[in-house]
């Protein structure tokens, strides 16, 4: 098989940086479009301090990519809305398209509800929606791929293996903390280092829009309905996200019970780590592609803490997004990862 | 009135300077022995940066204080387990104590389980667990004072004017952060620069020995059996604490009504400060003697999270000892602070 | 004597909010005024979270100081060009001013060249430069003072007292480092959490505004004319100054001799602090209005290292002006500090 | 060609896992034996987030190494000391051995005099000390190879290129600044969070055992006698060195045609990269084998600073030794890096 010509697009934020690291090393992708309104003009080499390139390549204007022909695969980190706007134009390119972002996460009730805009029903159903480890195996080769936002990711694989324990309209308490790398290159003065270095605040609680993103799928995946109080926290590091899941059970719970529960749903998932008798910290995941998953029933015997954590850039776009890529693609689901 | 006669045991740590700094500024306060086992010899001047000092004195092994006569006051920072062994002799000195260890905040039989220690039934009735906000206004001047933990203050602080809505039984979550002096000066690898830097870990999950110092406070004061289940992080910053505290109600909640509570709570404390339409950062209050609280019915609208923030060696150490004397001698709350 | 009415321009960045806490404590300042042209509306209880405030005030427009009457001091932390568009207006409200910004620092000549502006030579004659150390003796009660910048501090406090050691058209290195509270409070994506932590870098190499002011005083105080070769850099911490001074000389120096020309020059000054035998690091000065200056002869006998670190937004700002108003009202110098 | 049957010692420091984490991405190497005296009995795939390890291992204690035949190449990474007090078992091997540690750097008498030892002379004729960029083509393939210090690396890259510039018994100044993970897993208060955060420090100064390594690299390949004057610095950051020389030069210096001696001495190196017009920071080597320099003629216009930077840990350490490998062993020199 050829390798797949692949562009991204938005290719010089925090994401797309991860992204191209991981597909100079993949052995089924041929990089060749790299697309960026601001720092277009720059090459790859300055980009990635990576002497090992074979290719060097400039970074072009995004919209340039409507000019080439045969282009397999487009991930797009685009900031919001601009991947809706250009959609049409794009399509006439006839490549799969993965989104890094959450343009086409929500349903298009839920997007006119959090995101405020009105579009077409028709573009909702051309994304699917995937978490390899969970709906990987449902995967319709036909749709472009709406990959999942960070934070998503840790809490939907710290909650799918107890699925069968969540009531109907349970409301789930989740404690979540985020590195700064999270909120993109900003130059807003409450992400300057003077005011974020050391100290800790939440922002957005119980508003994130990561919280519908959350419900939504396990209502499509698991049939329950579910209430997801996400409480975020920016921290004064720069990657790595810890999500503290909390279930409270009406009766006495048993940690190797449900341990064997977790053991069991992700036995042929290369990317989860469950750990037994300690609980996971950020540095165990930070550039990797892991998602690593520590449980504890706390001292009432009758709540469970389930704490996950994974590095936001990589597992949490850039590495699940090749995940997802991978699967698509019928490759091996770690390949270059 | 004449100045108190002042010591500190254990002053070098990093509680121990706090203190220093804020008693050199209290005018009711006469700091003449500064007591520390390692640093002993080494000069005031040298210990805190202030060339505005009067009287410049060394430090002593502590034990030298039993030689003194007319001490009046004696703060106690020393290790755990120290001033139990000695409190027969420190007694002799006539002199009131304040320890901000943990050696008299639990009854016996806690103190027992915790912390496997046996002592007689008496030296822990003379130590008042004392809280200014709470039971301040019940002082026993005749007692020594234990003064609370630092993560326990600030949950405390956050559970208390909600107390009536608590039921009996009720298992409350304690999402908690805390900064790495917490730990006191530590030799421990995992306290390296190299391990904490940009990590997030969770530590003691469900067994953290404030949890029962809680406990034992709201039975005490709020005649409310509960269960704390806190989950402790340490964070990659210096100082300061967080606690994220959820408590589920049957029935709906209402912000404002819940906001009234707490504000008539603590219409009398000048070192609580209730934020309206916001929730608290650290920055806000490190350095200070504040408790900064901020309250938010999450969406399922029967979820309350209550966030306290203190600055762990100040309000969760040595400025809350101040704020203990200056009750326990009848001067302003504030002096000093 | 009454107080001293006192306003503070530019109140709520990061230098006007370490005045406004010092000024707070100080027994001869009434500080009544606190302007802002962003934030205005807000209050000083909010500023500063510090309940034992007397009264509180809000913050006005920063204009509106044109209005009031009798203003006895005015202390400027206005953005760069601002004070001297409206310093007419100013003066007629009769009040001192104390510049705390770099309008005033360079003569007109090297204004005009590092500063692209062209002004009245007028206007630089009402202002003094003062280091309180240096020429505090020399202060001319009739003028408005230019408080040096905080690079400068740390540098011409280092370098002063071996003066005498400094030939004329020698180039002296100063390898110096900041942390990012020097910059303000800035959007810039450079000064983002995410660029700074866990970086390290240079700037404005050889090219930074304070190695004039350096030279034009070093020259008018000391009669020398020097280059400074600065190398700053920003460091991935919030507040401190670290300059390296290198001198080179012709004969083999010694330490001693060195370190008691160094205690000589410095034995009525409060705010500096020599060491001997250990060298300087920032966590002796945070927070506080000290300069500590370490010397060592390095290995090849004949280069001198003077390492001079202070606090940024203290003795590099806010604390050095109150030192400079205490001079210049007679005051002692520590009062307030 | 058979993989090179290879082995860490010393495998579970910083260094060492670095190392792992490379050898386990070269196609050449089977690394089959991991040794580590804390540490042992845990697996490869714990101490690496990597799922796509291939043969999991466990580690065991280092001497057991010595139990095993056919084993191709050595690694160490022991505690300074280790090696030469088993050196003589080691050789029955017959292995190569890289040291990554500092025992056979200096020659016998810098040896005894920097770190008090006494070894017989024929130890260290075994060892070539070897910079891939510089003496890398001198390489003497029976020679065990002495790999360098990571300060050293980052000064002698900088300095070779304008060796001729330098005069013998010219002293040089090297203001150096290193993040944490240079000291080791570390268990000093001085290296705790709490203490090294938010500060800065000097150590060593003038005395750090980098300096004579440097000068007699310089004298045997230059036959320049010169004197290093550094001046290291404690970084509140995991990792990253950032090397500034400085070199005062009688005439004036032309900042193009020193870029261009740069350029055309480094031509062959892939992992040295200049800078023309920028000066480097330490994000853009982080996590690479990248020395990045960058030159800039100070403005007496006879100054020349040289800013050069790496990863201590690859670069500075496990990076370099793979380069040296790949040399030994006649590979390309950036095979796995």
């Amino acid at each position: 098989m050829n390798k797949l010509k692949t562009a991204i697009l938005g290719a010089t934020g925090y994401t797309g940086l991860e992204l191209i690291k991981i597909l100079l090393n993949h052995p089924q992708v041929d990089l060749f479009f790299l697309g960026a309104n601001s720092n277009h003009g720059s090459t790859l080499k300055s980009l990635v301090s990576n002497r090992s390139i074979k290719k060097n390549i400039r970074v072009r204007r995004n919209l340039e990519i409507l000019n080439i022909k045969n282009v397999d695969l487009i991930f797009s980190c685009l900031p919001h809305g601009e991947l809706p706007k250009h959609l049409r134009k794009f399509k006439k390119l006839n490549s799969k398209i993965i989104d890094l972002g959450g343009d086409y996460r929500l349903n298009k009730k839920m997007n006119a509800l959090w995101y405020k805009n009105k579009r077409s029903e028709e573009s909702y159903k051309e994304f699917q929606y995937l978490i390899p480890e969970i709906n990987g195996d449902k995967i319709n080769s036909k749709k472009n791929i709406s990959n999942p936002g960070c934070y998503a990711t840790s809490i939907i694989l710290g909650l799918a293996p107890i699925n069968t324990m969540i009531n109907n309209s349970q409301s789930i308490i989740v404690d979540t903390k985020s590195g700064t790398t999270g909120a993109g290159r900003s130059s807003k003065v409450e992400h300057s280092f003077s005011e974020t270095d050391e100290n800790l605040s939440t922002y957005k609680v119980g508003v994130h829009q990561h919280a519908p993103e959350i419900e939504q799928f396990i209502k499509k995946i698991f049939k329950k309905r579910v209430k997801i109080l996400m409480v975020p926290h920016l921290l004064p590091i720069k990657r790595g996200i810890m999500s503290n899941i909390y279930i409270k059970n009406s009766s006495i719970l048993h940690e190797e019970k449900i341990y064997r529960e977790f053991k069991k749903f992700y036995s042929n998932s290369k990317f989860v780590r469950l750990l037994k008798g300690s609980m996971p910290s950020l540095q165990n995941v930070q550039n990797t592609n892991i998602c690593e998953i520590g449980i504890k029933i706390l001292p009432d015997k009758k709540t469970l803490l389930i704490t996950s954590v994974i590095d936001n850039l990589i597992k949490g776009a850039a590495g699940q997004a090749v995940q997802n890529m991978n699967i698509a693609y019928g490759f091996d689901s770690n390949l270059g990862l």
